[in-house]
């Protein structure tokens, strides 16, 4: 069986502000723009991290929860069975999610899963196990942000038990539908409901920090400049 | 308000002994010279690493102690009025201290407070929490080691309680004008007064380990090497 | 003394071996074929990454075990002896492995320790403890994994008191003589008696990855791919 | 200068519910009620444990927020001061809440500040620091939960910077006022604005948990219990 | 329904084993018994302690899979259902094993579960997460070993997903039927298949412990006794 | 060979300030005075508890220091030789010192450690490993402070590897001679050279507190009476 021309599941709003953040935000900005609507924990751990530091990670989440396991599975089992479903039905623009409990015995991501993602248009995949065939990933260009780097699959080791339920991932809640919004400088989650927000906000910050950052290139002094501008 | 021309504060004898530590030393060589006067607890954590490791970092510390808060400053407060302050009092080869108890939850460094320091003369920046504007601080070669990368700005989060008092960052103490030397290999802090002996002895142990070196590729055995050079 | 010439003491088998390993297999594989062969518990923590994460580190073992110590040596005391003594041992092939108990304190390993290693032919190191001298390392183009990085000798911190003895680095227990494995994914023990399993039953995953590869290139779906090859 | 009789500052109403709570509550219960109404994340951390676990902590909080520091105090300087302000202002049924950021480096409590608490009428002592004089805080009777026991007092290594300000202990975010439950199974916060909605449905909850207590003893399986009762 | 008179599923033998461990064995002797026959890995980890360290816990494990999740169940859903199915089957000398990952978020085991096992014969639970309502269990005389005491419920933090497969707890690979010894000392696990040999090294080593400690009461020197009984 | 009478191999001044120390000092007294001193570093983490908080710990310390092994001895190697010769040479008032770099792979001390070093005078044992046979110390009454309890051996797991050098314990360096007091608040490390110093301030510092607490006692303001006594 072979892919099907996939559409996207979401309306043209919710990707044309995927593409604004995607081209022009950065993390830093948008989590000041949370905080200052009162969202303060939407940033993951800093111990979820970029496998290739060059790429942004920009799109709707897909989440899958793993538990752990402690044997392999049984000879009727298909231990990969919803993590193959949910990798075969990610559409363009989806970021796929994996919820290990910062589980540093597993790596639920690799070459295999990114080249089989890439092919259905996913943007990513985050992840708060480890990740593997870090070679691979790079060469084909595919953001991923994980906990770690480790060999071992999760074969024996853990399984996915459901998908599409809200997980937590580096500290965080994501529900399959909220923003994955990641760069150099971490990750961060903006939830589906407060997109238009914190693009509007977003697009003001922006103005407001680029003027801050031409005045001290322009050598005034740092308490003018944060006077006038109100942005650090 | 611009920046008046600065000279700096600091007599000739330490800009000289800083230059010479840029430009000759290593850390593992400051290690030893100072492990060998007794003083074997000047390396900071290797948790606190550079944002780019092709950059030294060196200069004189200059502090700002910060303390945790959990609620955004009240609306006449301003959080950043210290941390401003300091950035803005930068001497040339001064390095801009920030200590945070390690934490994770706030990045009290970043692009425009590296922009700021860069225009008066500072040399770079260590603190034991997180950076952000990862992309913009490498772009400006500015030399930042920091415990982690994270887009969290400090506001809500934490604010600079005093400047220029003795703190500690990565298990070390410092005070404003200690002189801070990193590099690829870890950070490592050198009591003010002590620099002439660190010089003094750095030299000899670099004629040492050079020595050393070229017998060990002469083809030598380690043990003979070790016996004439008595470095390791 | 200058080095004889060594011709290494393992026999032509395992030579082979490690030539196959080094060229052919990565350690997700290996780590894939352990874990189907009940060894599930051979990679080491994901802490102990490669200085560059571009070579790999294919050899034999060759333990060194730590001790950490808290003054410096007594006046007639050479506190390399026996880390010398096995450095200078190292023969072509051998990988030397300093098991620290994952001190954060000393870094056991460094530039000369590394130059006089390939001069007898090592091809690479291992330690749960930091390296330091990593731009010289890197220029030597020498595979070093190791737990961190930190400027801080062994030197009034730790010393070897046994070598070629059964140690534990990262969770992993290795014996001289055991194959290290370490690429860009991380490091990976297989137990000496272990290698031709694990050799043929490589190769085997080798050809059902590379055609689940193809096959998710050519478009199909995930499901399907992984009835027919059974990999993942 | 005396304590002038105190007649605490709180309405009858909180007063009531705090008295019903340390009567007839436990933390458990409070928690699930908490979970009932969508507050999942008000339990501390377990590390945060009781000095004297037959003691319950039941009162209003009074918050203060320490900031570590590294250095003696000025001459000029009383370390002390906002922390004996807040100890002197502390009300009938009032608990000493100290924020230390998990500090492991310093005691913020201990038995002259729990005498001259008692005094007050302050009905316990609660923080994310280390305690000391164990031996006379359990004699007095005063319950206090803390996340270590160490015998560093707070001068040199800590002082309080605000009082009365939101701040967050063991994780979770408390502001004065909010009503403190801790008993043997841990420590609770309950928003001072939902403490109605919580006492009702705990009294519902109460009800059901001593039905499901007595079907069990009555030998009845816990399938059926939990069917009938819908607790656990 | 009420509870059938249960008379246990194992034979004689592993019955009047038991038995024997907890008369007359303690955790550090079968420590010692295990070392001896190559079994170094099943103390589990220090950090699972009695909630009453004067009852020791001996029986055959029957294990429950935990898996954390992070939303409350769905309506249609009995989140407790496989641990109800459990704790309903444990026969006369089982111990409910639950392994939670080492979660601290989760107190999977409480009062009403402690009377409902007491019912059906079982003598204790073992779990490496939380347990909570521990002055009822206290009472009841119910040894629990746990990693924590926390006042949080499953319901919507963490579910049981399979039972009596095999599980980690506390860094032990646990079989239902396999033997849990704990005590004041810590938690230790007996293959179910090694009963006998640690029976009969265990009796050999208490003979010689005991006089070994009768000869320090002596007075004689601990190179001697040690020399003639050859334990420590 | 039985014990010969041990006279103890200090002097009176010690041996009176030992006496003073445990009859009328405690920890928190003991810190403050250190810390007035500027050693402010001689508190042991507080990881290390006592087994029996009822029990105060002061003696004269007689260190050893412990290396992992991960294997079981060699036929011919008694891996307690150091151990129990300093063990068999404690004289009476000596705490018996065990640093094992914070493991909690070992249990260094026990029962019959106990028991025969208490038949030689030895005070107490101070470790940052793991303490096993628990019952049996409390019986003994014996003072015991260590780092976590386990039944784990020290065999093939660890061993002794120099006696009578100096050591760190909980983050503290410990010099046989100096005194180890150690209560319900924590251990303390009083450096034998600073004993009279302590010794002096602390008989001050005692009557401020005293009085402290009385005027505390008699419903005066903690501002009033920190202001007249000085001390917190």
């Amino acid at each position: 069986m072979t892919r099907k021309n996939s559409t996207g599941s979401s309306g043209d709003r919710v990707d044309s502000a995927v593409a604004e953040f995607r081209e022009s935000f950065y993390s830093g900005l948008i989590s000041d723009v949370l905080d200052s609507l009162g969202l303060m924990q939407q940033a993951l751990s800093p111990d979820i991290r970029p496998i290739d530091d060059s790429l942004k990670l920009v799109g709707r989440a897909r989440t899958m929860l793993y538990a752990a396991v402690y044997a392999p599975p049984r000879p009727d089992e298909n231990p990969y069975a919803l993590e193959i479903q949910l990798v075969d039905d990610l559409k363009p623009g989806d970021v796929a999610v994996a919820a290990c409990g910062g589980s540093r015995r597993i790596a639920p991501w690799g070459g295999l899963l990114s080249t089989a993602s890439t092919m259905g248009g996913a943007v990513g995949a985050l992840m708060d196990g480890s990740v593997r065939d870090i070679k691979d990933i790079r060469e084909l260009g595919f953001p991923v942000f994980a906990k770690g780097i480790a060999p071992l699959d999760s074969w024996g080791r853990g399984k996915v038990i459901e998908i599409d339920v809200p997980v937590e991932v580096g500290g965080v809640l994501i529900h399959s539908g909220d923003i994955v919004f990641g760069d150099v400088d971490g990750c961060i989650i903006i939830p589906r409901a407060r997109v238009d927000e914190v693009l509007d906000r977003g697009r003001e910050k922006l103005v407001a920090e680029n003027k801050t950052q031409q005045a001290l290139l322009d050598g005034r002094l740092l308490a003018d400049v944060y006077e006038e501008f109100g942005v650090l």
